[in-house]
């Protein structure tokens, strides 16, 4: 439980400051300003009081209990003031103090000592290295952070790793007249970290959305089993940077990790059902129309506007963004052709005309809601001079107050003009929004939204006919052998015992066993060198395809012998070339499941980077998901007429693969590549397997 | 010239009213409210007052000479109005009535006899069906329009054919600080038109920067050709909307026209060295920066940050916007390295730290400026309680004033607590920012600047050895046959008079024929039926490959003969298959050049749509950048170590096809495809063409 932290009864700052271009004499002023519940005490050795506040020499002095202390002294000196609160009974610290693991070996050690010291008496530690919280609760009103947005009490609670990004998103939020609930900025989790926060205001009723700036997740697994859980009952919203290369090394140049882009996380975002964002200003005013509005049922937008241009900015945003226009029923065109002005445009967008009147704008609105192919009404209302704007904005509060679907409202307007018009819709909660392509964008997150809350129960697919123990028993074979890759054999061994299709193939080691095999596995057949060594075998000639004679199996065993003198070599079925697909795996982060590539195969993987990624383990909607975003997919679907591929076979083959990864987190990497793929009924083909053990 | 429309020295209302939620009222308080500098009549045949103004039953009554006058009628009585004004001398008419060319027919009627008599009388005619134009000129202040925004002289000039989109920019501006200095939103563009108020603008010495909204052009050519002259001056910046399929259809709906989603415009934007935009936000911020920093000379970009996340977000956005990352000379970092903190980093961005000084905020600043392989310094700048802000705001200030490169600021701070801050950027004509992505954003649209400043003096290619009077001759007898597609023969025939590489081969009627004509090509040869009416040739069966003796020739020959009886059978050499392109063309505006096509062939055009337009003419610039444009130029340039095709001789192959385009605005469309590319030192092989006139 984190009340000591986010609800504390009372705050000490050991390293409280006169000076005011310091944190100390910050974090005191923003305790004293944000009207702080409880009691204050300031430590500080020197000064016998502190703005207005007797100062203690030692924490220990405090006359009360004390339930959070900020220490803001040099890093050395860290670990002997949370000696001291372990003596006064302090329940948990912020440490805002910076210099530890952040900055390498000599940190990591002050940074250890110090955790020893507070776990001997059960203080919990936030930070180093950090900001700190802020709780706007009326009850607690505690402002424990030296930033600069005033606090209001709002419903959004924001966590962010980087304080500069929180700070730019709090301060968006005051201005859009929100505030927040809860807010923290962790620094180095040393002890708290960000999912002990989120499981935290997952159970705080007072907090309706959370918003969260991620650069790297420290807990991966235990991040994703709390996320998962909170977005069925309330939104995350989160923004993570680093997405182009040179983003992901400037955050690994400024936490001091070494990550690259780090494809996992957002994988894993969208799996939690967090909706993810690029952009603070989209990411706060989603968050603003999620906690204001109902969530909507699907993708489906009317549109009802009294100026054509900004009707044609919003659909252009709301389409590039997958939503679609609703085709109204002919109900609803029935009603609003009997009502609108004559010239009025019917279709949607619904073009009311800039004449139109308040009855005008109030039956649109209620027709669409009403309407079962809409999910979501969008009204992009300007306000010309001779419209009764606050009639219009009258009638909409009418329709929207009760409705089960969301209204986006986008007001275009001088603000301090029509000041009261804003305010009708304000007081009835209702935000507005001022351009068209800010309310479009909204509207796309809330079909999101909705599309994340359908998704969220999917399972895991499940295979009955699967040994584990056969693969287990090869993996071991191979680590036992003091190798890291499998042999080929041995590989096309455990995807068969996951019921993947193999096809027939031997390891031989003369020419006698080449052609028994020949003979057994029938011509034609493929001959390809066995070595750890040789990387890419198809470019150092270490693969001969179809082979249709014993003559010319006899040729390439000789060649491969010359080349790779007393390597091993395997022989399989040769397989006529059908669409080339290619599946490849690898584990990113060791809590979690393998990231799954798919894609078509050749240049179209190497040169136009055609693939989808998905963190195992997958359902059946993910794999169909997968399949389905490639770029090449009609290709697979079938072109010109053409018969295409056999889809379900695709799909259950990523599935029994997804399945084997799942239950072998030895597996490091995984290439299948090329898999052929043929039409309807005939099972893939697999060509070559490469597996790297960790 | 349009002084009479943006300066008038008086204005009337014909249609003015006391009635507050009409336009005649509006416009007339709205010249009142910016305090215009001219006389205002209003014209009412029934009020004897409107507003504080005598009302005039007639225009005639006047006292004064009017230059301009709006029409507020009914539509059907604009004509009457208008012969009035001829009479009375005025120079310009507003009509804002709507019911003119919009409506069909009847409209069309009305409009056409309406400007019949403004003809007559030499009356220039703005509208019908619009808002009106404004002129912030101090010397003018000209509101004759009857929007919201409010009236502040700025150093922007709007143009809009949406005027609800115009309002929303206007607005924006407004709230930015920015003001306007002319503004026109010009509805059916009956007599002036979009080109004229540009060319106007582009001579006005008070506009710095114009902002368009486009739906779609009317006089392409004409607006082309103005374009290209003031976008050496002054930025044009343009917003396009309708870019999705059902964005445009919205488009088509809303002004009666029947545009699909039109690529000619955008493209001939791009051409003119316009800036285009799909964010009104965006724009208006890009326009705030264009008028008041200097022009970058490039895309590269150094950042100066004193928060970590912020710089992550920044790098994000302009290295997906296609800026570069400066890498800093040795020089500044060693100055760096001196001079910040030790803790500072000083590759690019440059963190200054949270603490850091005015000081070292100016150091940083002035050193990046003197860096020669930086284009444009970020400040990334968030405002903490311990900093002395002002200070840094006066040091930058110092560094930008005099500088040759542009310095964006971004300032992330509560707006009343740190207005001083602010304050002095501002007085300072510095803008600044508030969010990180905003200031990247603004930063790339420097960089695009800086691009298409670069490109604009290029010149279209040309070649001294075309013949375009066998070219001529041979579309001419397509056209006297009453055929619109070429036959191949002649086709093949066109292309050869200007350079283009072209296989042997003949036009045959019999078998005897084709003996003959294979003997002369040269084995292997390609069979094709030769007919108008079959559209997709190989998939019915009409091309027999790769024919290597006579009697597979005979066969062909009779097979060809069987399913297409009495056809013209086409004979060429065989290609062996090189790397599959295709080129096509089509005129989509006929006063616009064609629009050409380029990319790889088969699926990576049909299903990947892996294709970059451009508008013909073509500079070489133009060639290289669509040969390179496309995503599947790493297969042209050669992928795993091998040998690429030979691009010279591709792009050589599209400049003669624009020349050939360039000089035969009769052909209506082109296809080239497939075109095979080969290894260096090889000619582009054609193996097929379709030809259609206009």
């Amino acid at each position: 439980m984190l009340d000591a932290l986010f609800r504390p009864k009372s705050v000490a700052v050991i390293g409280a400051s006169n000076r005011e271009l310091t944190i100390g004499y910050r974090i005191v002023q923003n305790l004293v300003d944000s009207g702080y519940k409880g009691p204050i005490f300031t430590v500080n050795p020197k000064a016998p009081f502190v703005k207005n506040f007797v100062a203690y020499k030692d924490i220990r002095e405090v006359p009360l209990d004390v339930d959070l202390a900020h220490i803001i002294v040099k890093n050395t000196r860290v670990s002997a003031e949370i000696e001291k609160c372990g003596q006064k009974g302090v329940k948990v610290v912020i440490v805002n103090t910076a210099g530890f693991r952040e900055i390498g070996a000599d940190g990591i050690k002050l940074e250890e000592e110090m955790l020893a010291i507070a776990k001997k008496y059960g203080i919990r530690v936030f930070g180093p290295n950090c900001q700190g919280v802020m709780n706007s609760d009326p009850e607690v009103r505690a402002y424990c952070n030296f930033t600069f947005t005033k606090m209001v009490p709002g419903t959004i609670s924001v966590m962010a790793q980087s304080g500069g990004v929180g700070e730019v998103i709090n301060n968006r939020l005051y201005e859009l007249g929100l505030g927040f609930r809860m807010y923290a900025s962790y620094g180095n989790q040393s002890d708290i970290n960000a999912t002990e926060i989120l499981e935290y205001w997952g159970n705080d009723p007072g907090t309706k959305v959370i918003l969260l700036h991620i650069e790297t997740l420290s807990d991966a697994a235990g991040f994703a089993k709390v996320a998962a859980e909170i977005t069925k009952q309330k939104p995350i919203l989160a923004m993570k940077t680093g997405r182009t290369k040179l983003g992901a090394k400037a955050v690994s140049s400024h936490t001091g990790g070494m990550m690259g882009v780090d494809t996992s996380t957002s994988l894993l975002l969208e799996k939690c059902g967090i909706l993810t964002f690029d952009d603070e200003e989209e990411l706060c005013q989603a968050a603003r129309a999620l906690s204001a509005l109902p969530v909507a049922a699907g993708n489906r937008l009317a549109i009802i506007t009294n100026t054509g241009g900004p009707g044609i900015i919003v659909t252009d945003e709301i389409i590039e963004r997958g939503c679609e226009m609703a085709e109204l029923s002919f109900d609803s065109q029935e009603i609003l052709r009997e009502n609108l002005y004559a010239e009025a445009s019917i279709a949607n967008p619904v073009d009311v005309l800039a004449t139109a009147t308040p009855e005008h704008y109030q039956l649109a609105a209620e027709t669409l809601m009403k309407d079962p192919n809409v999910d979501i009404v969008f009204v992009n209302f300007i306000t010309p001079f001779f419209v009764d704007t606050e009639g219009v904005a009258r009638g909409l509060v009418e329709v929207a107050k009760d409705a089960s679907k969301p209204m986006i409202v986008v007001a275009m307007t001088e603000k301090e003009g029509w000041a009261t018009t804003l305010k009708i819709f304000a007081d009835a909660g209702i935000p507005t929004f001022d351009m068209p392509e800010v309310g479009g964008r909204v509207a796309a997150s809330l079909a999101r939204y909705a599309q994340l809350k359908q998704r969220h129960d999917s399972t895991p697919v499940s295979y009955a006919d699967v040994d584990p123990s056969v693969a287990s028993r090869l993996i071991d074979k191979t680590r036992s052998a003091g190798r890291q890759f499998m042999s080929q054999s041995d590989a096309f061994s455990l995807l068969d015992a996951y019921g993947l299709p193999v096809i027939a193939n031997s390891e031989v080691s003369d020419m006698a066993g080449a052609l028994a095999a020949a003979a057994e596995i029938g011509y034609p057949v493929t001959l390809k060198v066995e070595s750890e060594d040789v990387v890419h075998k198809s470019d150092a000639g270490g693969v001969l395809l179809n082979l249709e004679t014993d003559k010319a199996v006899e040729k390439a065993f000789a060649d491969l012998n010359r080349t790779f003198p007393s390597s091993q070599v395997f022989i399989q079925k040769y397989l006529n070339p059908g669409v080339e697909v290619m599946l490849g795996a690898h584990r990113e982060n060791t809590e979690l499941g393998h990231v799954l590539a798919f894609g078509l195969g050749g240049i179209f993987v190497e040169v136009l980077k055609d693939v989808v990624f998905k963190l195992n383990p997958l359902s059946k909607e993910d794999i169909a998901a997968m399949v389905r975003g490639i770029k090449g997919y009609p290709i697979l679907a079938g072109i010109r007429g053409q018969e295409g591929v056999d889809l379900e076979k695709i799909e259950e083959f990523i599935g029994r693969l997804s399945i084997l990864l799942h239950n072998h987190p030895e597996i490091e990497e995984m290439d299948l590549n090329p898999i052929f793929v043929y039409p309807r009924g005939q099972e893939p083909g697999l060509v070559d397997v490469r597996i790297k053990l960790s």
